[in-house]
C-alpha cells in the first residue's frame, strides 16, 4: 500500500522574530509570524504527511489558540506527525518540497535544511528533496511579504 | 500500474450565490461564482481525476459556455469524471486536498465535506483527505475575494 | 521503487519576447521573461524531475547568472534533467501539469504541448497529462502579469 500526500503553507515575514526554515535558524533580519515558531518549511511536511493517511490538518492537532503550542518548535509537531504515520504501519517513502521565497535566499541553505529533515524524521536525505524558486517579484511572496512552501510525499506500509 | 493526478483551482465569492464546497450547502453570506455550481473542492478531484489518466481538464468536458452545464450539480461532474476511471480500469487509491479558505471556516466542515466526496464517489472515506489552511489575509484568498482548492491523487488499475 | 515529484514555476508575460511553451511557439503579442527562454512548463516539468530524486531544483544546475544559460533552449533543460533520472536507473511513469494563464488560451494548444513534451522525452503521450486553468482574473496570473505552471509526476526504478 502506497499513499499519497500534499500540503502548502504560508507566514508572513516581520521583525521581532527569529527566522526558522526547517528547523535551522536562519540569520536575516524577519522572521515568520506565527503561534508556534512558524516554520512553515517543516509545517508542510508535518501536513503533507497528516494528509497522506487522512489524519486531519495541522489545524485538528496543533490549534492556534492553545497555550501548548504557543511558540512550539515545529520540530516537535513533525516528529509526533510522523509517529502517527508510523504508528499506522506506515513509512515515509520520498518528499519533495519546494520553498517559495523571493528574497531570503535558500540556495545557501538547501542541503543543511535537508539534513536537518531528515534527522528530524531519522531517515535517508536521499528521501528527502529540497528546492526553491522565487514568484519573479509578484504576489505576497514576490513582494517579499511572506515565505511559503508546498510539499508531496508518498508513504509506504 | 498507479498513476499520479493533481488540480488546482479558485472561484470568487460574491453576493447572491449559495455556497457549496465538496457537495454539501455552508451557511454563509456569499457563494462561489462559475457557469456550474462553482464547487472548487469537486471540481479539483474530478480534474485531478481526469489528470492521472491524462484525459484533458474541466473544460475539455464541461466548457463554460453551454447551456448543459449553467448551473450543473458538480456531484455529477465528479462521478461522471470517476467514472471515465474506473472504465479504464483504474480506481482511486487515495487522495488528499487542501481547501484554501480565509474566512470561510472549514474545521467544522471538514468532516462533512469529507464523507461527501467519499459518497459521491462510492469508496471509503478513509482514502479521501480534507485539510484547511489560510493565505494569512494575503493575495485574493487572504482578502476573502475567492476560495481556492488543490487536490493530488493517485488511482491504481 | 517508485518516487514523487512537484514543481512550480512561474514567468512574466513582456513585450519583445517570443512566447514559448511546453517546446512550442506560440503566436501571442507577449512572451515570457527570463534569463533562458523562460518556458515555464518545461522549467516545471524539468524540476518535478530533479526532486523526484532530491537531485536540487533548476537553480543547482542552471544558474541564471550564467552565460551558458543566456537565453537557453529548455528542451535542452528538459532532456539533460531526464537524462539524470535515466541514469539513476529511473524513467517516467505518468506527469500531470496545470498550466496557470488568464488570456492565453491553452485549449487550442493542449494537444500540441502534450505531444512536445512527450517527444522531448521519448515516451508515450499517454503518461503526459496536459491541463489549464484561470486564476479568474485575480492575482498575478489572473490580472495577465505572467504565466504558471505546476507539475507532479512519478517516476519508477
Amino acid at each position: 500500500m502506497i499513499r499519497i500526500g500534499h500540503a502548502w503553507d504560508t507566514h508572513k515575514l516581520v521583525e521581532g522574530r527569529k527566522l526558522i526554515l526547517g528547523g535551522i535558524e536562519v540569520n536575516y533580519p524577519l522572521g515568520l509570524l506565527g503561534h508556534s515558531d512558524a516554520d512553515v518549511v517543516l509545517h508542510a511536511v508535518a501536513e503533507s504527511l497528516l494528509g497522506s493517511l487522512a489524519l486531519g490538518d495541522l489545524g485538528t492537532f496543533y490549534p492556534d489558540n492553545s497555550d501548548k503550542t504557543l511558540n512550539m518548535d515545529s520540530k516537535i509537531i513533525l516528529r509526533e506527525c510522523y509517529k502517527r504515520v508510523l504508528d499506522l504501519g506506515y513509512h515515509l517513502n520520498n518528499l519533495d518540497l519546494t520553498i517559495y521565497s523571493q528574497n531570503v535566499r535558500i540556495a545557501p541553505i538547501r542541503e543543511s535544511i535537508q539534513e536537518s529533515i531528515a534527522k528530524i524524521l531519522n531517515v535517508d536525505k536521499n528521501i528527502v528533496s529540497i528546492k526553491a524558486t522565487t514568484w519573479e517579484k509578484m504576489g505576497f511572496v514576490g513582494e517579499g511579504l511572506a515565505l511559503a512552501c508546498e510539499c508531496v510525499c508518498l508513504v509506504e506500509q
